[in-house]
């Protein structure tokens, strides 16, 4: 399983992914599910994965060598990123539908659902979720993010707090606890964890980390977040009952 | 859909549940989805239900006529809870059975998913998940808690906050806590919640109540929760590189 998120803020985009891959559950690896694409310098895409591995590789891959080969490339001829979305989504479908006889005859589901973000100059910085049919939805304003992969877990606390004009660093924050929420409870979705932060009009990733969750930093992270949910349940007030009795 | 929780702790159980009820996106209704059973002065049993309405309907009705027709009924006669669990996953099996027919003609699925709470005189205060199958598993210390229906969204905080010691009252608030996040994220769970706690060896229900959202206490509840994981939200520490850019 995967468990990715982005949101699409005003400051610009957040991309948040775990890195855990498994074929079935007797074997378990790390693989990065962000993929960063920069083209020419006035345009960045990040991709992230979510699904059959082998189809991921192959569909970047392929996305790799057509962008070198091809100078007519839609990645670097696009105007509006809807195209772009558009054509990945058609290579996504094409490379499913080579394999889909084999895949199902050995039982296995070839599909690939894909988170697309980034900006091209002239144009709005954009969020997208591919379906593994080859369509698309973007973000918007009402829901600012995009989940692939094991998304419930992770859900309500975005739901809570994301907004807008939440900041891009407050984003992360918010990233990383989502992706807490689910490897706590979905041992198929695992550390450490990949984040990447643009900063609209910049064409260049502001930060591209991948966080160790035995980091100085995550331990913190971890131990502020499990103490301020805690003080959050004990300031919940008491049932009528209570007060009755207390009273 | 439905979402059900229930919490074996030291100090007894705690039941919750939302009440609403869909056939198709179109048909919304309110059904309580907590039956309870008092057989005798020696034991207390609560059922929550997910699933088929019609055949929890006929599987609620059934037991109760047979409790009171059949003075050896496993519910009366029973020395350990699991005897119950055990008799009503039968009972469930083949009223599902009686249907499967005619209800997978109309491709609608009859399951009915059960959690079985209560305690026998001389035995311990017990938690019993009941599959559509017939068979069952229980709660256990490291597992405080049993869900149906639509669980995810509702387990990240059981996975925080719960353990054994907590108490009946802080157990139900965090039901709460957990209805809240379910119906936020999926509208076919819908307020009103319904909540019954019991107190072990007492043999009757401490609480049975129904809590509507437009409740004060509802109101407060909401809002201090909302507070208190904005305030935790604000605590998280900066990133390494908004430490170096602050100093």
């Amino acid at each position: 399983m995967t468990y990715c998120v982005a949101l699409q803020l005003n400051e610009g985009l957040v991309f948040a992914a775990d890195t855990r891959t498994n074929a079935g559950v007797d074997y378990v690896t790390a693989y990065g599910k962000i993929h960063v694409f920069e083209p020419s310098d006035d345009r960045l895409f990040v991709l992230l994965s979510a699904g059959n591995l082998a189809i991921t590789t192959e569909l970047v891959d392929t996305l790799r060598r057509d962008l070198a080969e091809d100078a007519h490339h839609p990645m670097l001829q696009a105007k509006y990123p809807f195209e772009v979305a558009r054509s990945i989504g058609e290579l996504s479908r094409q490379i499913q539908d080579r394999h889909v006889g084999a895949l199902g005859a050995a039982g296995v589901s070839g599909e690939v659902t894909l988170i697309l973000g980034g900006e091209i100059r002239g144009a709005e910085h954009e969020l997208f979720l591919i379906y593994p049919q080859g369509n698309y939805i973007s973000a918007s304003p009402e829901t600012p993010y995009l989940q692939i992969g094991e998304s419930k877990y992770g859900k309500p606390m975005l739901d809570r707090i994301l907004r807008c004009d939440t900041s891009l660093e407050d984003g992360a924050r918010l990233a990383l606890v989502s992706l807490d929420a689910t490897v706590r409870s979905n041992v198929t979705v695992g550390a450490p964890f990949d984040l990447a932060i643009y900063r609209k009009n910049s064409f260049a990733l502001a930060h591209n980390e991948r966080i160790q969750t035995s980091s100085a930093f995550y331990s913190e992270f971890r131990e502020s977040w499990e103490s301020g949910i805690n003080a959050a349940f004990r300031g919940l007030p008491p049932f009528d009952w209570e007060r009755s009795q207390t009273s």
